[in-house]
């Protein structure tokens, strides 16, 4: 059973109320909306991600022998259980923001209409696709927002949280505008540029440090980049100086040096000195080590000539804001809306669209959400993708959703581009006809809430 | 290409260094450490754990058909090395401390003696695995030492940064001393104890919440347990009351309740008061919603009737410390101890061992940490688990191995249980035969550094 596409990835409780919907006949269609319900204290907008592999999933949903023998042998279920598991396939419709849109609280990113067992069952693998890469495509957008210019690059498959983590945090962060990553699969699997020199070990493995760069030179004389601060960086830009006139008469031209520990504000002036002393103006700098937004922020405010960052760990892990309240709701069903109302995590009922308005410079404004029926003024976000268990048009390239999100933060006003969490949150505004609703809701309990 | 056992899961700089290796012929034993460098601040010990799946993936590392093919079209690489990386697998040995057994900083976890190319390739990978697992183990221990006789279910797949990451939490969790997950399929994959219930949307689907527990309990006669938090947690206690005698009539009994949001104290303490008094004084209140080793503390500290606890998102992102600055550094290369010096990342050389020792009342009391020919007193943490390439013995049962990790936690002393980060580090003394070599190596090249 392969982890990634077996659909005994999911909670025990979606299989037992499957087995009770099938049990009681409740098949009738189902509407869920996926949604965060606030922010991370650092967050001031969240990047829509993931809806490619959360639609892989769906069109791949399916029991296969040996799931369905563990089901019949585990004694959790009915005997017929099996046989209801064995026919299904996700055949409804899925309406969701385009990866790359900014989102913000209370909004649906992903909704789904599908006869009741097939929406239950997904929950738990939709949002665990949708959530993580979510979280790190609106990580990433913060280090493109701070260093626009500069070559990013994703460092953090070997503290992403396993093997999904490490490559679909190559994919998130590349459609937030990273420049690539160091994750070879991500090459083979999304087309995604791939950057890397060498580590300590190399240079150690050398008795002597400029024979660790001679040999990497004459190996790779097209991308000869080399780690500097394996024992002192300024005494090995210095070898690097050395080395240069030898490698050029060899046709090598040292295209970078990378630091990767201490102060590399002050590592990088010394070394861009020494570089351009000797003539290797364009050597360019690149940093790395325990890097994210606010050392990168740090670093260009205090003019260190560094020309790209590798952000690893704090990228794959959303290290600041590792987790989102993201939920994946109940809002319609037969036909009728629903609401829950638990204290603290009641939920807008119905099937809802989200209207965008820009200013009149092109920049974000608010937002209305309202029942899809309400049609309004404003971009409407959640478009159709899937209808029947099937996508309506292929996976957008990945280079399509890049500069869709490109595009996209370039509307986000000065306030939401700061680092630390909003003092004035973005308005989304709770349209009329969805305040009656849920008013009206309530009142057949007779009790009130508040959101 | 499969993430989970592709050898392209890596960072370029490890297939670049590879070529280089093979280019130079520099194929010499390698030994790699595995290491912690510090704890975060809301540590005082960390639990190690990854270790099989570390293993399976050495065992079966290889490159197919599809890897050398892109390798071979990527243009990255010289035309020969897809010969190198053809016959390529791992032959090396490996020494691990057991899974489950506590560690500290600079006390190598995990240490790979092989060929250089091999160990270099393994990095990211083995990094990823070990790294994750431990920072799940570490959190778990933390919950399992605050409430030892209460159930702790993992219920943090959704949350959980992908899918390997869902399945492995739950194994590392399970190891920690948590009852078991609701995640299923690590059931078929681990032989891991399954929970769960319902969810909000079964009991919003009906149109009456009494009717939705009588339905369920239907359909699962021996493991009735209601959400009762969909409304009003109170007014959904004295609708399970209502239906208990019915129930009971058809045999079923009502085994417990599950609140997930409000006051979680008071509304154990109400719905406690109000089924002791329909005498079903049996069934248990199990709570869940946003909880962690903190809140848990908190509740059974404030004397809530609480008999189990759901502990999700916090525990599979390990939220507080959602890394660890773990390591894999070069020691020794073709014989000779290795340094790397960089400024606050300096490693001590050399092939190691950790030896721990504990006081009379079988507490621990310190570690030492020396080179492996240094023989000392105290019990020996590393041991061999692999030989070219083969494990030693099968891989130890998930309850094997989760009972020794409960007497290994039973030996920690009270200031390293306490859930905030330790004034009082435990002790970890460098042996002076470790000293000296590092010193030795420093004076090689005359540049002294601190640890």
């Amino acid at each position: 059973m392969n982890p990634l596409t077996s659909p005994l990835l999911t909670d025990l409780y979606q299989l037992t109320m499957l087995q009770a919907y099938f049990a009681r006949g409740m098949q009738e269609t189902a509407v869920f909306e996926l949604f965060v319900r606030k922010l991370p204290p650092n967050r001031n907008f969240l990047l829509a991600a993931g809806l490619e592999q959360a639609l892989d999933f769906l069109e791949q949903l399916r029991f296969g022998d040996e799931e369905l023998t563990w089901v019949e042998q585990s004694g959790l279920f009915r005997e017929d259980f099996g046989e209801h598991l064995r026919g299904l396939r996700f055949t409804g419709d899925v309406y969701a923001m385009p990866e790359g849109t900014p989102f913000f609280p209370h909004e649906p990113i992903l909704r789904v209409v599908a006869p009741m067992p097939q929406a239950q069952l997904i929950e738990s693998r939709l949002i665990n696709l949708v959530h993580y890469e979510t979280i790190v495509a609106s990580k990433a957008a913060r280090s493109v927002l701070m260093a626009p210019d500069k070559l990013l690059v994703d460092f953090g498959l070997r503290r992403a949280h396993g093997a999904e983590a490490g490559l679909l945090a190559a994919r998130a962060s590349y459609i937030a505008g990273f420049s690539g990553t160091a994750t070879v699969l991500a090459a083979p699997r999304f087309g995604i540029p791939l950057f890397g020199t060498m580590a300590h070990s190399f240079v150690q493995a050398h008795d002597d440090e400029a024979a660790a760069f001679a040999d990497f030179a004459t190996v790779f004389p097209d991308s000869t980049v080399f780690l500097i601060d394996t024992y002192d960086t300024e005494a090995a830009a210095h070898k690097v100086v050395a080395l240069a006139p030898q490698l050029q008469r060899s046709g090598i031209s040292i295209k970078g040096v990378r630091l990767d520990s201490g102060d590399l504000a002050a590592h990088a002036r010394n070394v861009r000195r020494i570089l351009d002393a000797a003539g290797l103006g364009r050597t360019t700098i690149f940093a790395s080590g325990n890097l994210d937004e606010y050392r990168v922020c740090e670093l260009l405010a205090a003019g260190a000539p560094i020309d790209g960052f590798g952000i690893g760990t704090s990228l794959v892990t959303a290290a600041d804001a590792p987790f989102l309240d993201a939920v994946y709701k109940l809002q319609e069903y037969a036909g009728r809306p629903r609401r829950k109302r638990s204290s603290g995590k009641a939920t807008w009922p119905g099937r809802k669209q989200v209207y965008r308005h820009y200013r009149d410079d092109g920049l974000l404004d608010h937002d209305v959400v309202t029942l899809e029926d309400d049609v309004q003024p404003g971009l409407a976000l959640l478009q159709p993708v899937m209808r029947g268990g099937q996508r309506l048009q292929a996976a957008p390239g990945l280079d399509t959703l890049r500069a869709y999100a490109k595009r996209q933060l370039a509307t986000l006003p000065q306030h939401l581009r700061e680092l630390e969490g909003g003092s004035e949150p973005y308005r989304v505004e709770i349209a009329p006809v969805l305040r009656e609703l849920a008013a009206r809701l309530d009142q057949q309990t007779r009790q009130p809430v508040t959101v």
